[in-house]
């Protein structure tokens, strides 16, 4: 979310997204009530509409920001090595999605659902997709990783990062962890450059 | 679901079974409705009642026979070598999605949802967190696989295929695939044990 708040008009429209976020991560899109994001804000329901025409309108205006704010993420042109630019860009999601959980959450609905929003399931995500296509077309140009579907990439190693965040209070006794505690991301950020070297490594053979 | 068909009782139930997974998985558990459950089979919302008291039993029941159908892809106790065990869960798991999306679409959505169903998130998928967590858990045990939580290869490794399958028609134009082609299949079934070997190597090192 923007910290920029120009006026009052700005705070609340902020207000809206950051109460809309959660009650949609929390129950999703369908049974998401405006009146609900209206109570959490403290407002009324006509006052949301003043800023978002209906609840479609609510909803794209957080996925919007979501994959824009994921998008930011993405290490610039800099780098001299196609894998520390995947490494980069993996560290910049999971850290991204750590801190803000209600957008995994979201995230993960958006792939569970088979209809396809406004006919592209990709109108927000496409900017995030975009950036890992990038970078594993360029490895795969150079030479630096073996030829694959960048969409290996999302679904094997992009996937891990949202699991790690939404996962870490449903596995059961004893299997809980806190997605934010230092170790355990530490720990979990280690695996997760592990798994994305040998996902594109071209000298990795073809174990089978 | 059971193939066993008793008698025309038990075909009905299995009917109600099927249409009900579907429906669960294209629109979650809340838009559900028990009036599209009985059009789908083709009887009326009250011989669904027969079967099962609400909607809630229904859902478990659809959610149970899908850890149990996953559960049973676990391999013996006979594998001689962790690694291999845990391959052949995670071949299990693939194979196991790929043919049956509905339950793919399913367990998104349960990882999704932050209120623990029951309270307990793993009333019936902790049946397939145990497969893994034994196989793990011998693993280092053994000294074949490096210490590491289980849940970490779950999160890690295990999450793929999942996405593999709920992804296919997800990532907009150029990116498509058919899960269950037999080239692409093969194509990510190797990225995903070339993931698995990396994630417990116990001689990959602390690469950064």
């Amino acid at each position: 979310m923007k910290p920029i708040k120009h006026n009052q008009g700005e705070a609340t429209r902020h207000s809206i997204l950051v109460a809309a976020e959660r009650i949609f991560a929390d129950v999703g899109f369908a049974t998401a009530r405006l009146e609900d994001v209206a109570l959490a804000v403290g407002i009324r329901r006509p006052s949301i509409i003043y800023y978002f025409a209906n609840k479609q309108d609510l909803y794209d205006a957080v996925e919007h920001d979501i994959f824009e704010s994921m998008h930011a993420m993405a290490p610039g042109p800099a780098g001299e090595h196609p894998i520390d630019n995947l490494l980069a860009l993996l560290d910049g999601w999971l850290d991204f999605l750590v801190g803000r959980p209600t957008a995994a959450r979201i995230i993960m609905r958006l792939v569970a659902d088979t209809t396809p929003r406004h006919g592209d399931p990709t109108r927000y995500s496409n900017l995030v997709l975009s950036d890992i296509d990038a970078i594993v077309t360029d490895g795969i140009a150079s030479g630096d990783f073996r030829p694959m579907p960048p969409m290996h990439v999302v679904n094997a190693v992009g996937s891990s990062s949202l699991f790690y965040v939404c996962n870490s209070r449903q596995l059961g006794d004893g299997r809980s962890y806190a997605a934010a505690d230092p170790k355990s991301l530490a720990s979990f950020r280690s695996l997760l450059h592990k798994l994305a070297r040998a996902a594109v490594d071209p000298n990795g053979g073809n174990s089978k």
